[in-house]
């Protein structure tokens, strides 16, 4: 008797949060596998923003997932059955496993994970949303020691990394977050400020906060705070725009700034990058991003839910800002 | 007799196009010059679209002019009567003039300027009109061969020169300007493609002519043609913010583009800059702009108008599309 792979496929492209009714959850029962494939049990989803957009009809850095596909996903997997030499029954592997609980594969796109440390946290600093923080701070923003770096979105997975990779660089960091429970986590990971953003007015909590302005704004969320920002940037400003969350599940156009010749005033840069043309250098910041964790000199949060049935519900999480960290999804 | 001064000073800040009430043309009766100081006769003013911005009383990259304050604006003017060893009578100086007749100066911030070209030609090109295209585009936008080029207020002073210099760059260069005459002539200075804006819509033809995408976009204008640009930008495009001269003179709040996020899926950078930053590689932009021109490799074209009474009117010209060329005021 084969293996029964469970997997949401898209029905339906949503419009704002997503609904039940996109997606449908189907079993199909899997052949053995052949020479050269494996067999990959999904132990754990890393639930991300950018799931959001590629439900999405419109082009992007990958294409849009396609009616009837299984939802793209990044993820951790076991490798149950193995008929390929470069992997082994048990091994724990990386990549894109998708909304499904089992598949097989030739192992192209997987890369074998060494277990140093619980898979949710690797997920989360030292997986993609880590990375992300790491290269889009260091080599889009190029943070100097005593300039004063603001992150939006900052007890988000990436947003919190970047936050704390800009504490141990000696800068003045500004996170913006939602509510006393992720406010109150961020001012225990050390940042020097920490800006409620649904119990205060953002804007004006900034003009009293940066009094000596922002050299590095780095967006995940975009929407109308990128305005209010960059009436307050120095001089040679860096502005990383890593994300827009505030837009993947909104059925309205968003805000536009209405100021960008403050770029030209301040002479900055707006710069928008993705971590996937740092595949070749992930070592790097793996290295250096565990140096850090094994320090303690990042804190980190993982929100774990489970079952593969609650796929739909948890990526909404991320949209209603209800994740407390890194938005992870338990198989 | 000592020598009669007529100068605009600011009487109120306008709001949209200046209206002569906003300033005040009166004549001072100038003193003998000291020791160390010129007397300098104004010949031509640069009319430039920066000059509007000094009117509103908002931070920049200079302070606003002040009230009963002498209208800023560069120029060329002749020393006339000279105590000081570094000029002598009959030298071309280039400087901030102001809009006023004569003045007397120490000299700082003149410099001596060869007379080696028709003076509106060297307030042109070789000004900071055409020193600021060649670093913007150069420097900033950094073209290479067979990349594409897009230049709005492309019939303008530093649009113009943009335009040719990414020619001589091996670039395919795209074009847009306002009625048939600027279209025609940018034709005439062997651009690519020429979008006239008031006679079509510039985003469908952008769609029409684009089709390979667009790798720099060098904006001169501002408003709502970003928006449009960011649709159709390619991977690792430089987007140059030099002016947003759409919303100089306007009334409202300029348009933000909406779809930010293309900087993101495209990898791209959006920069501004200031030819101030630039004043210790002037010799460098002069020296290359002097040989394109001795090569006839650079088009060029001078409104010229004529008349200290006249310069309210010539600065709104740039602001109505009235002017052909770079705009200037003859004393």
């Amino acid at each position: 008797m084969g293996i029964t792979n469970k997997k949401w496929i898209l029905k339906s492209r949503p419009k704002g949060l997503v609904e039940q009714s996109n997606f449908e959850l189907i079993e199909e029962n899997l052949p053995d596998i052949e020479e050269d494939q494996v067999l990959i049990q999904t132990e754990y989803l890393s639930v991300d923003p950018t799931q959001r957009m590629w439900l999405t009809d419109v082009p992007g850095y990958l294409p849009p997932i396609q009616i009837d596909e299984v939802i793209r996903s990044g993820g951790m997997g076991r490798i149950i059955q193995s008929k390929n030499e470069k992997f082994k029954e048990g091994d724990l592997v990386n990549g894109f496993v998708g909304w499904q609980t089992h598949q097989i594969s030739d192992g192209k796109g997987y890369r074998i994970v060494p277990e140093l440390l619980p898979i949710p946290t690797m997920l989360n600093v030292l997986g993609l949303t880590g990375v992300t923080a790491y290269f889009g701070l260091l080599d889009i923003g190029q943070p100097k020691e005593g300039e004063t770096v603001l992150v939006s979105g900052a007890a988000g997975a990436t947003g919190s990394v970047v936050a704390q990779i800009a504490k141990i660089k000696g800068c003045n960091v500004i996170g913006i977050a939602g509510g006393d429970e992720k406010c109150e986590w961020l001012n225990n990971c050390g940042l020097d400020h920490v800006i409620d953003y649904k119990n205060s007015n953002a804007r004006k909590e900034l003009q009293k906060i940066a009094t000596s302005g922002i050299d590095i704004y780095f967006d995940n969320v975009g929407g109308p705070l990128l305005e209010a920002v960059l009436f307050q940037i120095n001089l040679n400003a860096r502005i990383v725009i890593c994300g827009s969350i505030s837009n993947y599940a909104s059925e309205e156009m968003p805000v536009g700034p209405r100021n960008l010749s403050a770029l030209i005033i301040q002479r900055a840069r707006m710069e928008g990058f993705l971590v996937l043309d740092y595949l070749d250098r992930m070592d790097e910041a793996i290295q250096e991003l565990s140096k850090w964790l094994m320090e303690g000199k990042i804190q980190h949060r993982e929100d774990i839910q489970e079952g593969i049935e609650n796929c739909p519900e948890t990526l909404n999480r991320l949209f209603t800002g209800q994740n407390l960290g890194k938005q992870i999804l338990k198989i």
